[in-house]
């Protein structure tokens, strides 16, 4: 089964759905917690057939929706910042001591707007390993320092991700990686709303079917935290979802014959049909770059806080 | 009837295909000639009746469609600029002499990928109009000279496009303007390949639903050529186009039912499904960074050596 | 007297040691008032004599000194944004009354980090003139509306900003136009640093010998207020300063024949000295780009407050 | 002695000068050969004693003086590249061979005008590292890989340059590495103009008094070429290059007494005249953006010459 979205509570609505089942999937937990007009959904995956069902490895996924992330009050965005913050805190608090020091890794490319997140993020990053060495005085000294990097994409380095942040961790050795990245999500509704935080690491482009070597535990050594929050969906599940309301609308004015068109795999079918005309493609919101500022803040001053 | 594009090589198709049309609209005339790999379509609007059925005014509307306009080769590059430029020549030798001044106007958000277009083929444009001024002694001094503007948008100067230009029009007295805009296209696969060049100014914002005073020979008192790429395109209209090549799939299959669901008005039954959902998006190819650059090039390329 | 600054204080001071006067010029008032941390200079050009001395238009001209604008603290930033907001709204209230619009225009080049200051604060002023228009329940309807634009220089656009500012004045018919410009200073120690405020206008590129049109009362015909802050100094003007500096290390150094060297023209001489060197420089801090992120940003918060 | 220059040859000259020195310096040669505009001058430093003189490692340094590197001609850009391309193959083709695998590293800070050269000339650079792992088919088989990074500055990543190279040269393991830095001269003069190429690494920030940990063979293990340009310079420097200059046409004037001024050590004499003041500034000319612009398209060009 494939998903095309990087968001695990998506992932376990669409194999629910598909699977026409009722009650929890085995080896999924599933929370949800309200908070004002916020959203917090923590879904766990507990065994590998949880891991299987989702295709996302064992581990905690916590998704924060929120109404929007632009144009809101100095209020709203003390509130987003604080929840999202907290998340942080105690996720990273499960895996390391609040001396370890962290690395915090901002996948993408800055050149692609929809794609830059990451390096935005990183950019506002308060760094405070370089103080410890050379100003110690500024610093309690058992305070955890942070360091920070943005790889950039194969694409424009020739080096995949993996091989540049385990260069950084082999040298430096942090105790803890916390990446940041762009993700895909199922339904353009949650660009720019939903902040998914897990423990699991990160799979860089996972979610658009272009995967690279993971960043994991087992692949560079120590925890991996994940940020994100998604920036573009692909064309075919706009599709799907357009023709599920589509469809929907016709039953509603008394078209009978219409169910017949409910096909398990209806999403090859469009995929397939979009495919020849090159409608494969991924989009994004024409605002995408305010968007793309209000995220970056957002994220920023919560790690920031967190750490 | 409400296009969804600023196109209007795609209003006559919709136009035409909406009304089961076989012969040509009245009113419109079209012309199709291909050169190597480019195809150049020239509707010519030459009546009431042409600009009611298509709601655009009446002159002429040439589009050049090429295979894909960023990662070419120098000589596909010159052959698409030289194609474009030798366009606008003809065109604006239509209206004005050889002596006669030119204001380029780029219009959209600079700060907004998507629609920053207009912004940066200006930054690019060879001015002229202070060498005459200034240093004389560099410049043919029957040579037209050209200056250039990028008057913003209301969200961000308070003025309206027209209150600006015509503002500027009035002081510096040009004999006539060239205004390059994004467009909005009915389909995704034209974003960034179809170039659109007419002599019947520019509405702006007006393919998407939010249209602005006008800016023609009506409103500014001198021509108005407008240049445009389509860079947005609408979910609706995916999700509609996605509709009927899934049908057809559908058929291709055996499935005979599925002609009851051809309905006249699906795009307004589409949108009327995808509005409460906020699925009523303008969306851009994620790759849209890398093509507006491309863009800028041609048209800057095109432009300069055109005037 | 050619003063290679754009400060009325700056110049005050250096006609002041040229004519070698114990007491104030003729025509020209100044009064200085220390609030906390920051210091604000008031010269008053009030006579034809003054005028002439200072090659400054009769009116007011305000300097708030500060210590630094960047790397302070919020209430660093807000005890300075504070000052400059108060006498923001005093100059303009002396003008027009609290009802009558007002267009901000940002002086400059967006694409030389340098010249970039007024450019960069309009993309931040709030603008009201457009929600007047088609939002008016959002606005009290006595409230003042705020346009603002970014003429950009004569080199991309081949328009001079007078042309450019009056064409959009005489269109829009605001009350009053706030000018934002970067300035030129004698000391590099006052490059983002000194705050000028004036109610005479400006003369854009003044400051380093490369003058155009006025925009004043008399060019526009309604008041023009000017608000800028250093930030290039030329390279002759260091020269001198560290001459004059070295000269009074060697007199302390016991070095008596270094008397001679005072020459009333040393500014000439010095930059005959370095012209066919080409040492002819402007030069800018290395850290201006950070720089002109913290004066866009107490600037842009001023104004906003102001209006 | 300190030079405040990262230039071989203005260290040659000044060291010359300060030890009134008529002959070669013991230890380094020093060859000039002009190429129709443009100059190429070629310093080696062959022993410990001439490593000592001018504080600079043994090697060879070359630098191309060029006449400008902005608003040149097609032609004229070509011959500078060409000229670059020739040198940097040379100098490779002495460390490794033919098929030996590259790292690029650009060094500074994207974000810092006059320091974002190594950046922008990185995003340039074409990568084919990546090619040869995932589309063999599309490059031969013997021919070199590139990879590039941007390592960032300290103050943003918390990393030092030399960990982060270390890092990336361990895991990925090329036969040598390419540093792309911005210099800081002596002289405004050579700001933009000379382009310098040495093999003997670097130590970032060195010209500035503001050393890191060096990159060269000694620390990374493999050879370190390393190519820049200057395009920052102290004010102390710029004013005793004013005060020099000054002495000269006071001379010139018939002023007998000057010669007095001419002390060894005037440039710590003018230093320490500026420090309490606060003039110990670095700084960059006013055009710096559009200056780093073509030095980028002219570094760039010639490096994938090169390779």
């Amino acid at each position: 089964m494939f998903f095309r979205t990087d968001l695990a509570l998506e992932r376990r609505d669409i194999y629910k759905k598909a699977n026409k089942l009722e009650e929890e999937i085995p080896g999924v937990l599933c929370e949800v917690e309200t908070k004002e007009e916020n959203k917090i959904t923590r879904v766990e995956i507990t065994s590998q057939e949880g891991e299987e069902a989702l295709n996302k490895k064992i581990g905690n996924y916590i998704t924060i929706d929120v109404k929007k992330i632009n144009n809101i009050t100095e209020k709203e965005f003390e509130n987003i910042s604080n929840l999202i913050s907290d998340e942080i805190e105690k996720i990273i608090d499960k895996h390391i001591s609040k001396q370890d020091d962290i690395l915090v890794v901002g996948l993408g490319n800055l050149y692609s707007t929809p794609d830059s997140l990451g390096s935005k993020v990183v950019k506002k990053i308060e760094i405070t390993r370089h103080i410890k060495k050379y100003l110690p005085q500024y610093i309690d000294k058992n305070a955890r320092t942070v360091s920070a990097i943005s790889p950039g994409v194969l694409g424009t380095t020739g080096i995949e991700t993996l091989e540049f942040v385990k260069g950084i961790v082999d040298t430096i050795k942090p105790k803890l990686v916390l990446v940041i990245d762009s993700l895909c999500s199922r339904s353009i509704n949650r660009i720019s709303k939903s902040i998914q935080l897990s423990d699991t690491g990160i799979v860089p482009g996972g979610g658009v079917g272009n995967a690279r070597l993971e960043l994991t535990k087992s692949t560079l050594g120590i925890p991996v935290i994940a940020l994100g929050i998604p920036t573009v969906v692909d064309v075919a599940t706009i599709t799907e979802d357009g023709i599920e309301l589509w469809i929907e609308k016709l039953k509603e004015k008394g078209n009978k014959d219409v169910e017949v068109l409910r096909e398990d795999n209806k999403y090859e079918l469009i995929r397939e049909a979009l495919l020849p005309t090159e409608l494969n493609f991924i989009v994004t919101p024409k605002e995408i770059d305010s968007l793309i500022d209000s995220m970056t803040e957002v994220l920023a001053t919560s790690i920031n806080n967190a750490m």
